[in-house]
């Protein structure tokens, strides 16, 4: 067992929106103390953080003090510019490592990074122009969704294609940006694992759990999820692949979608996931702390979830329910004291025990 | 219903240890952020709260700027200084009010307050000096124990007689300061119930806990206690009536003593309280929220229990058990980040889930 993170340690927090947040939250309670960094003044993160920063991700001079006063740096989401980590991970160690943020931040090199590991997912062709548009839409078939390769986030930066003539306008869409056609899955329903992996190389899933997404934004996560024992099972073992492939190290959310044959793999995410929001209130060591137990060289929890739980995203005004919600029997109201309500914008969830682990 | 504090509002938490650390992270579940005032420097509460104020309890002017920068106040322990709390009252409204701070405060103030309301407490007699302490054996019975009126934490303050020849030395130890003699009960078991009082004057109780103490200081609660459904039903009463005659505004701890004969009321605690502490890992809405929820004028979780736990407390050295601890399945680790480990010091609590609800 490698060494943990003595006890009283900072442990930086790249992004301090509401992952960050719990994930402060969450290292408080193993003895941590969090610095955030983020280039938006007073982010939800910091209302429970021991310490933020708030400077751009090019001040060299912030990153370098933030790096100097952490002992481990994370992160809440993908696309942190690449001169950032450069100058971070020179002076700490960053986990998840930079290789899952790479293979992550890229739709076509993750694509065929899981196919290449053997796992299903949906067919896909690079796009960079008009010609390599018609190629792909020929390899690919019709529908499918034109998607810029960098991440977008919540369905941005994604066109649908239903026939040859949305071509240019799909184009026209993504302006240029180097993108990836995917053909339509036609599943039966999509179901997230949040897995983790330890510094030893130890691996634990949490269950599988079954999203519902609207517009492009998550809505919902039900556990237990409504699939067979084999379907359990492969979807822990595909999430396992993936993150001894990466030698990764932290909690990862893993989107699949779940198709008569079998399971394919929509995407990945190299961090806490809305997802595995449930753990929460279903699990004694949820994905936050199994996040820190992992990044901090600590055994993992188990996963063992000894709750069925619904998850419900609070979007932009459904936060006006809370008062409502809060005379509910067994929800618990998470908020993320995000100041703006606006259109689309998470502003909290909440979880319902609906009954025990069945 | 009243109106609630505002979504992003500020709390004020006098005191910065782990109750203040517990309630600062439940506060911010509910989208408001927590100032918390403590003389020590870095307390524990510090590392989750949005602002610390480090001053000692005669600074009028850091009390001052303290109270304009929050819109209620509320405490983690009752042996705040008069003079402080007559100034920060004078600008924001304090809850739980002075009233319980002020029965809590004083062992003869309660135990006439609880007798008052006809309830059972143990036989007690006030001792000023050796005259008064022999009448109180007289009363009280031997063998007793001689408490200090104003609150000890943890056993301290308190001596034992067995026989009349303990009188002097007694009276020595507690150095002349008002006191209270208890006579002994015969007790089966000590529970305790984790109860609330919202701004709207609804009351709500948790189950009752059964409490286990060594060297005056509580080691383990379990749910469920040990009661036939009508004590269980009578605790709660006891509770309500302390609450209600209070007109009580947040969560109290009183710990009862379980005897053939009936409940006797041992202590109440105007605060959150170590005995509750199962419930961050057995309820949807825990006896931190459920503070601030009383506090902030929100409709109080109804108290339901979903899992039986028992917690443990880690004193002093108990927290190098952690690393195995951390290898349980269903044990929730709670460390409160305390710099030093010191003999009979509260590190954190452990809450093991033993089953859904029995």
């Amino acid at each position: 067992m490698p060494e943990a993170l003595p006890y009283g340690a900072v442990i930086g927090i790249l992004g301090g929106g509401q992952l960050a947040r719990m994930l402060s939250v969450a290292a408080a309670r193993l003895g941590y103390r969090c610095h955030v960094y983020d280039p938006a003044p007073n982010p939800p993160a910091a209302h429970v953080a021991a310490r933020a920063t708030t400077a751009p991700w090019d001040d060299a001079e912030a990153l370098e003090r933030f790096a100097a006063e952490v002992s481990v740096i994370t992160y809440e989401f993908e696309n942190i510019p690449v001169a950032a980590l450069d100058l971070l991970e020179a002076q700490r160690p960053i986990r998840p490592s930079r290789r899952a943020l790479a293979v992550s931040q890229d739709r076509l090199t993750e694509k065929t990074f899981l196919s290449g590991l053997g796992l299903e997912v949906a067919p896909f062709a690079p796009v960079e122009d008009a010609d390599s548009l018609e190629a792909a839409i020929e390899t690919v078939g019709l529908p499918a969704i034109l998607k810029t390769r960098r991440l977008g986030y919540d369905g941005k930066g994604q066109v649908r294609l239903t026939g040859a003539e949305d071509a240019p306008a799909a184009l026209q869409a993504i302006a240029g940006a180097p993108a990836i056609l995917e053909g339509f899955v036609n599943f039966e329903r999509e179901v997230s694992v949040i897995a983790a992996r330890g510094l030893d190389g130890t691996v634990a899933c949490f269950d599988p759990g079954e999203n519902v997404h609207r517009e492009g934004i998550l809505r919902t996560t039900t556990v237990p999820a409504r699939l067979s024992a084999s379907q359990r099972a492969d979807a822990a073992l595909v999430a396992g692949r993936i993150l001894n492939a990466l030698d990764y190290v932290g909690v990862m959310g893993v989107e699949m979608f779940v198709t008569p044959g079998g399971l394919i793999v929509n995407e990945i995410a190299p961090r806490v996931h809305n997802s595995g929001h449930w753990t929460q209130q279903g699990c004694a060591v949820d994905q936050f702390e199994q996040h820190i137990r992992a990044i901090a060289g600590w055994p993992l929890g188990d996963g063992s979830r000894y709750a069925d739980v619904t998850m419900e995203n609070l979007i932009g005004e459904d936060v006006a329910r809370v008062p409502q919600i809060a005379r509910e029997r067994n929800a618990t109201i998470h908020l993320y004291g995000k100041a703006e309500v606006r259109p689309g914008r998470k502003m909290g969830h909440v979880n319902r025990i609906t009954g025990p682990a069945g």
